[in-house]
């Protein structure tokens, strides 16, 4: 009996959510914008407890970090008791609640025939199971989220966040109780063991959302029927053509590698044309090297560092595994690629499609370049930094995916929906496929308003 | 050493899949019409060939069938030599040619800041695995599709058809050589070892598309990690509501279930309002039987029935199962809910989300039909078999999804394409982060036209 038992704790979630989804259908999408207002309100009254079982998680990391058991900036990025971090995460719900609503939105809109409409809406997709790490902040952000699109969410964060998002996510509830919407809307789940369990509840769980590593991601994919839209790693390139200029070469080349190493928008690797040896690339790796950043080189770059080499540690040979590791830290491998066509090559077969930049002055090669690349980002004379939800303008950011089927690239609310379509016969005019392929009537399929029927 | 071998040549189908893709990113839109016609010209000049190899499938098909180890009506899908069968499977070639290329399309264009402009821009998804059974012209059918929307397949047929769609394959990449798409943007495999050794090539293979039955669908979900598109069973429901119209009840009832019984759209559950069953239901009833079909009643519809059913067998009672049942016959099942509430709880429960009708003169139910329903397709007053890409107008159709992300509903061409966003720097107007966080610029986010950059 012990062995049904998470299996049978983790449907009953998974049921309760789909009906919780399902109830909160018939309720009015402003009500959504009423529920977000009072998890804010109950929050900010609760805030000296969530800081209470906040300060004993961060005991129980610090123990472990002394131990070295636990990463300290795993412990920092625990802490909500820094200066504004609370108030900051309350803002993120109000900041949520001010977006336009992503659902009810017409996309297409046909009269397939005389007196017969066809509407294809903007609806939520269902039940979203989120699986993250430390921050326990996430749970508000997630829950804010899952909320303003209209989709019932089941959370399970990291073990060191348990008292925090355990109380969190009960204020959230407890907030939604008073609402219209069902106060199952958000769940948590605490451990690992639901979570393998959850992962076999296709029938009632629609997307699976991981928000950590590599592995995390890969592990979920290969362990569930469900689909999964996370980010694995990001390995992202520079490249710098024939026509690059100095100045805005060192710019981008600079800000992609240093602005904020740990960040999966950061660039790990730097491509060269061979006619760049010999003009920016000795500038381009002065510039890296006086941020202490170490240069991993082939042969071709490194020999036209010799100048600079001998007075310098951190220029180094690299090793073919260098051009697919993310560094996440101050080490970027570089190498010399002889045409726009081979720096793409080099890309597609080694980066993680997530975004790449090249440096250029030809209209041509920018052409080239979007066309040829297979990333979700093909950057031109940018910062690789740009790629961000709300950098973009998407309002916030639900992610950012690797994934090349429903959402790509930075993901705002509009990627936690999916659409249905609506049919019906208006005037009577027709209800049957006979009346159009064997009566007297005939598909017009002309572009109607794109109103919502209802 | 044998072991490794479906593994490699897997490997080796799957990477040469995607350089097909790579290469062909730079190759402009009208070739792939080019291609098309290639195809349509090559197919025309061997129909000879092609009707030989398919007479050897039959042949071997038929005495399988007299063994009874095989249906006739598989049998009669392999067959290509019917009237009229092989231009049709030609025609539509040209008429996928004929629709606009869903690639390319600006979908979001915003200034991010001064000199600062982004672009989501439709593109191919990649490498597809298209997994189908019998009907060898399905080959045909996805290398037309798969090339307009710019993506490299890898196709797996029945192994019944094995001859035809080797040669089908086999003249469309000797078309395709000789035009700017190479050769190996569409491949063939013939074996079952092939295809579990292909779906653990998630680095190289985006998207897997089964297309066949339930069981098919879900033992490909359970052994990848590559996204699945597949529509499993479609267990379809009406509604009789408290205002439904009898001339109205009877056709959309009696089209929904008999007009081609073994689809996916056709009607396998009847839901009514307790109002109906002494008024519209017996008149509903016996214009199904007219049709012979059998009618599993709950015990309220059945003792509706009751001055009717002592002069029909083909009324009955029904089992629980039969409302989970996809009959795909003459079979219908019937159940009496108190409310539309309980009408769209029973389909969210029972039904496959697929497409459900309601019969109802109240402009209210149809606003809560539609808001409560989670179906791919929610109809109001008009038959279920109105589901279809064609009749919908989306030119053709890649398959109906009952899956609730990327695509749901019929799938058009543009369910084969996702996008890409394209950042530039124009007049140099900025190139980092830090121009628009810690310089002079801000953010500005204004929308702008969505015209292509390149």
């Amino acid at each position: 009996m012990a062995s049904s038992s998470p299996t049978s704790t983790a449907e009953t979630i998974a049921i309760a959510a789909r009906r919780a989804f399902e109830e909160s259908q018939l309720v009015e999408e402003k009500e959504r914008d009423v529920a977000l207002t009072a998890i804010q309100e109950v929050l900010t009254r609760h805030k000296d407890e969530v800081l209470t079982a906040n300060k004993k998680d961060m005991e129980a990391a610090q123990a472990l970090a002394e131990e070295r058991k636990l990463s300290s900036s795993l412990v920092s990025r625990l802490d909500l008791s820094r200066p504004g971090k609370y108030e900051a995460m309350i803002r993120g719900v109000s900041d949520v609640a001010a977006l336009p609503a992503p659902t009810g939105i017409v996309t297409f809109a046909k009269e397939l025939g005389p007196g017969l409409e066809l509407h294809r809406v903007t609806c939520p997709i269902g039940v979203l199971l989120v699986i993250f790490e430390a921050r326990p902040e996430v749970v508000v952000n997630i829950a804010a989220l899952a909320i303003k699109s209209g989709n019932a969410a089941i959370l399970k964060g990291g073990k060191e966040s348990l008292n925090t998002s355990t109380i969190l996510s009960s204020l959230i509830s407890t907030a939604l109780s008073k609402t219209s919407i069902p106060s199952t809307f958000v769940q948590s789940v605490s451990t690992r063991s639901e979570i393998s369990s959850l992962l076999a509840q296709d029938k009632y769980i629609d997307l699976v959302m991981p928000r950590g590593g590599n592995a995390l991601v890969s592990s979920i994919k290969n362990s569930t029927r469900i689909p999964v839209m996370g980010h694995a790693d990001g390995i992202c390139a520079v490249y710098l053509d024939e026509t690059a200029v100095e100045e805005k070469a060192i710019r981008v080349v600079v800000e992609s590698k240093i602005d904020y190493m740990a960040a999966c928008n950061s660039a790990e690797t730097l491509l060269l044309h061979p006619s760049t040896l010999s003009t920016i690339w000795p500038k381009v790796a002065l510039a890296l090297i006086s941020h202490s950043i170490t240069l991993k080189c082939d042969p071709q770059s490194l020999s036209a560092l010799s100048s600079i080499s001998s007075s310098s540690t951190l220029i180094k040979p690299s090793i073919p595994e260098d051009y697919t590791t993310e560094f996440l830290g101050p080490t970027i491998a570089i190498a010399v690629v002889p045409s726009i066509h081979a720096a793409i090559q080099h890309i597609n077969q080694h980066s993680s499609h997530h975004t790449d930049s090249i440096v250029t002055e030809s209209f041509e090669n920018m052409s080239i370049w979007c066309k040829g690349l297979d990333s979700a980002n093909c950057f031109i004379n940018v910062s690789t930094r740009f790629a961000d939800g709300t950098r973009y303008g998407l309002g916030t950011e639900v992610g950012i995916s690797t994934g090349k089927t429903h959402a790509r690239g930075p993901v705002g609310l509009d990627g936690l929906v999916i659409y249905k379509y609506i049919l019906r016969s208006v005037n009577d005019g027709g209800n049957i496929i006979a009346d159009f392929e064997k009566g007297s009537k005939g598909y017009t399929h002309i572009d109607i308003p794109k109103v919502i029927p209802f």
